[in-house]
C-alpha cells in the first residue's frame, strides 16, 4: 500500500527524472547541432540524450522549438554585447568589443557560433534578437567607419570570414584557445583599421599538428 | 592449356590491378588523415580503399610508409615554393609569396595542412624535406624583419595560426573557398607588415551559415 508522503517523493522523483532528460536532451542537441547544423535528425538527438525517441518529442514537439531552447542563452549574450556596445560614445571600441567578446565566446564554446549562423524557421522571437544584433552591428559598422577608423571595404562578410577563422582554432586547452583567439582578433582588427597601428596580443603557443588533430575530437 | 600471350595479359591485369589498389589506398589514406588525423587506423583506411586488410599491409607495411606516400607530393610542394621564396632578392614579396601559396594550396585540398602538420615518424626524406621549408621560411621571415617590412613581433606560431584560421574556411566551391582564403591572407598579411597599407583582395561572398554547416562535410 502506497502512503502519501512515498507518493509524493515518487512524483518529485519524476519531476526530477523530467528535468534531467530535458537537460541530456538540450545539452546533446547543441553538441550534435554545434558540430553537424541542424541537419541532425531528432532519433540521433534521442540516441545521443540517452532518452526515447518518445520522451524527446513529449519534451520537444518539433525540432525548431528544440533548435531555440538550444541556442537561446547564446543568442541573447550576442545580442546583450551589441547593446553595450551601442552604448558607447567610442564608434571604434564600440566596434571592437563586440569582435573581441564574441570571437572569445566563441573560441570556449563551439556553439556560440551554430547559435549565430544557424537559422530559426519557427523560433521568431530568437531571429528577431539575432536581427536586431545583426543590424546593432551593422550600425556599429557604420559609426566606425564615419569617424575614419574602420576600413570603408570593410564588409559583414569579413566578420563571417572572421568567425570561420575564428573557428579553425584548436588548441589543447580553452586557455590556449583564448590565446590563439585573442592574438588573430588583433591581428585582423590592426587589418580592419583605416589607419593601422595598435600593439597586438601575446602570440599563442601553439602547436604545429592541432592544425590537423583537433584534441577536443580525439 | 595457359598460352603465352594469355599468360601474359594476366600479368599485365595483375599488375593494373595492383597500381590501381595502390591509388585508391593512397587516395583514401589522404581523405581520412585530412578529415580524422593521422589516429586514423589501418583497418578503417582498407575499409574506406575497398581492399582487404591483408592486400593492404602487402603495399604498406607500416601506417609510416602510407602516411609518407600520402602526403609526398604536398610536401616536395611546399618546399619547392620555399625554395622558390628564398631565391627571390625581394624579403616581402619572397615572404608574401610563400603565405599565399600555401594557404591558397590549403584552401583547395585539405590534404596539403595535413601535408605540413603531421609527424612523420620514419619518413626521414620528408621530414629532412619539410624540417628544410620550414628552416627557409625562417630564413625568409627574417629577412623581412631584417629588411624592416615584417613586424618584430611577429612569431613562427603566428603561421600556425594562420593555417588554423585558414583551415577554418568553408564555401559552396573550390573557388570560393579561394577567394575567401585570399582576403583572409591578405587581411594577415596587412597586419603582420611592420607599416601596415597595402591594398586588400576583394571581400569574400561568404554564408554565414556555413560558419558551422560545412558543404563539403554533408
Amino acid at each position: 500500500m502506497t502512503t502519501e508522503p512515498s507518493r509524493m517523493a515518487a512524483a518529485e522523483a519524476l519531476r526530477v527524472d523530467a528535468r534531467n532528460n530535458r537537460t541530456r536532451i538540450v545539452e546533446a542537441a547543441r553538441l550534435l547541432f554545434a558540430e553537424e547544423g541542424l541537419d541532425v535528425t531528432m532519433t540521433d538527438i534521442a540516441r545521443h540524450s540517452g532518452v526515447g525517441v518518445a520522451t524527446l518529442y513529449r519534451r520537444f514537439p518539433t525540432k525548431e522549438a528544440l533548435v531555440a531552447e538550444a541556442f537561446a542563452e547564446q543568442i541573447e549574450l550576442c545580442a546583450a554585447v551589441v547593446e553595450d556596445a551601442l552604448a558607447d560614445p567610442d564608434p571604434w571600441c564600440a566596434f571592437r568589443a563586440v569582435l573581441e567578446q564574441v570571437c572569445a565566446m566563441q573560441a570556449v564554446d563551439k556553439g556560440f557560433t551554430g547559435a549565430f549562423a544557424c537559422r530559426f524557421p519557427d523560433a521568431t522571437v530568437l531571429d528577431g534578437l539575432r536581427s536586431r544584433a545583426e543590424r546593432g552591428f551593422g550600425e556599429l559598422a557604420r559609426r566606425a567607419k564615419a569617424s575614419g577608423e574602420l576600413r570603408e571595404d570593410f564588409t559583414f562578410d569579413d566578420i563571417t570570414l572572421l568567425l570561420m577563422a575564428n573557428g579553425g582554432i584548436t588548441a589543447d586547452s580553452p586557455e590556449s584557445a583564448l590565446a590563439a583567439s585573442r592574438r588573430l582578433v588583433g591581428l585582423l582588427l590592426h587589418a580592419f583599421r583605416a589607419d593601422g597601428a595598435e600593439p597586438l596580443p601575446p602570440a599563442p603557443r601553439l602547436e604545429l599538428h592541432h592544425v590537423v588533430r583537433p584534441p577536443t575530437a580525439r
